[in-house]
């Protein structure tokens, strides 16, 4: 830190992305990436468009918003696309967020929550899971607090129905409930049909997970147009040009490919089956996932352990250093044969 | 607006990007752009990576910062690569701005530093320049203020000496001077050797005008490493995977072809004097550009009428509805034939 760097931020801890190893030789089941390719029409849209890199990216991004409207079923002022999903929900912390509005969310989530609301100083409450790792929505009823819930939530896996969810937006009609679905195409319900009934929910999503898009950092909300409307605003205050020329044209290659993305979720689930099964097993003990990862412990071998050990065997997952969480690894779903390969490494760690 | 937006917004008014007309039958001339391509070499990169865009880009860009070091001469953990110079823009505001640290900028120049300040709730001055439109370095020696001054200024295009720009980083050792060089290849000295010896500086630049890459989101920063500790602060706190695979590939791929952006360059220069030499012919009165656009008026004819009128023949410029630039407007300096295309439409104009 430098001596000039604001004192308003001498509590912020940056978050800390997952490990990318430059060496390609790890099965890296850590980032929740899809082990997939992206789209073809994707990349082959991304090449033809990088020829013109010399303009400007349209900041209104039309071609792409023109077809998320047609496949959301949902209108085009009721989209926001962003560079992504973290950029809306920094959005949304800063636009929904304030001394008389805090953030909330589980104390066990996404651990960019915190960091959003240090960034950008604002208060914020933690709200502890039960001790399976689900979310007690009672706990989020009436509370009249600016709510962020990641469905299925990470590293846990667990989804709620949105019948469940449905009571807190109901509940909260004067704060905006964020429901932050990056993992909902693995087999969770989406939020994105409520929209339509009520004006305080955003829901997010992103293209890294189930539509291999990862590395073009695209993301997006869908709203009421009037949260769409200030979400615009903070976008044309900070970076009207967020989505580059070649991540658009990638997005509307991967949109006219739904049968492809489809196809890839259905074997994920069924890689994850598959898994689950395998390692229940030999002993571990598993949450109930609705996302491309699992979250997974063994009564006998140390959270930690079976983290270092697994890197030292060429297999990467996330382990997190914190009291409640340091017991279980949280691991990404890949394909037939790197699941199999991580089955076959645990048997001989555990037995 | 909805009812939710933050109250702390109410006097936000965002950027507005110039125009991007959708269907492509303008010359443009508004938005700064380059009238070349991009590098064969960035094109083909940005293809290549297409294919795994399943994979999250690595987020200490690491190829591109390598090469940034080789190409500028500085070291590795001199640099930061951002979502275009905007974003790293916003990020010297919020590291280096707040109560006791006011921002401070010319009261014409890039229009979106009073947008920054306002998204961070920053107080802010605006300097005046002198009637001439250049920047009197008096009026910034020891304010112990946060100091963004764009060199070429914008929409100005004059640019003021380093030995000049020294003066004011020298006299203010206390607080961070920010020199947003995103014209700077087109005529104007960087200060990027200065960060060597001074603490408190950081350069910014873009890849959207010299390296004809606007379409790919591509900015930086240089400065002692401290500051840009600082700055991956702020990155790892809201979006750490801000360069996509794509840019991140183009970036390297255009830092390996430096022969044909200084052609290009070079280009814009020949071709901004010869436009400059006919239109003073027809009593344009023009300041004096170091950059790839021109600030021009003339004295029988209102600024916005000559807008229209060029727009309505087919050349798109940028007018800005604002007292003292009202009668000017910024043209972007295109090829020899567009430039041609604008002086005889002008010339039929003022006749």
């Amino acid at each position: 830190m430098s001596r000039f760097f604001s004192s308003k931020y001498e509590k912020l801890v940056p978050y800390t992305p997952g490990e990318q190893p430059k060496n390609m030789k790890y099965i890296k089941l850590n980032t929740n990436e899809s082990p997939f390719p992206p789209s073809e029409k994707a990349v082959a849209a991304a090449a033809e468009i990088a020829k013109t890199l010399q303009l400007y990216s349209d900041p209104e991004v039309t071609p792409l918003v023109e077809k998320m409207s047609e496949v959301f079923g949902v209108d085009k002022d009721e989209v926001l696309m962003t560079n992504g999903s973290d950029e809306i929900l920094n959005f949304a912390f800063m636009a929904y967020c304030d001394k008389d509005h805090p953030a909330a969310f589980p104390n066990i989530s996404y651990g960019f929550y915190p960091v959003f609301a240090e960034i950008n100083n604002l208060p914020y409450e933690e709200i502890p899971l039960r001790e399976d790792f689900t979310i007690n929505v009672d706990d989020y009823i009436g509370i009249n607090k600016t709510i962020f819930i990641a469905n299925p939530n990470a590293p846990t896996g667990i989804a709620l129905p949105v019948s469940e969810i449905e009571k807190i937006i109901k509940s909260n009609p004067d704060n905006v409930v964020v429901i932050d679905e990056a993992y909902v195409d693995f087999g969770a319900e989406s939020c994105v049909p409520l929209i339509k009934k009520y004006d305080n929910l955003l829901v997010t999503q992103t293209f890294s997970k189930s539509r291999s898009m990862a590395g073009a950092r695209l993301g997006f909300g869908i709203a009421n147009k009037k949260l769409i409307q200030d979400l615009n605003t903070i976008k044309y205050s900070t970076n009207p040009y967020n989505i580059n020329r070649m991540t658009m044209a990638a997005g509307v290659g991967v949109l006219c490919d739904e049968e492809y993305t489809k196809k890839n979720c259905q074997t994920i689930i069924e890689n994850r089956e598959y898994t689950v099964k395998e390692l229940k097993k030999i002993g571990f003990e598993i949450l109930d996932s609705s996302s491309n990862f699992i979250f997974a412990k063994h009564p006998n071998k140390d959270g930690k352990e079976i983290y270092l050990e697994l890197k030292e065997r060429g297999i990467l997952v996330r382990h997190f250093d914190k009291p409640l969480l340091s017991q279980y690894n949280r691991i990404t779903i890949g394909t037939k044969e790197q699941m199999q390969a991580l089955i076959d490494n645990l048997k001989e760690m555990v037995k």
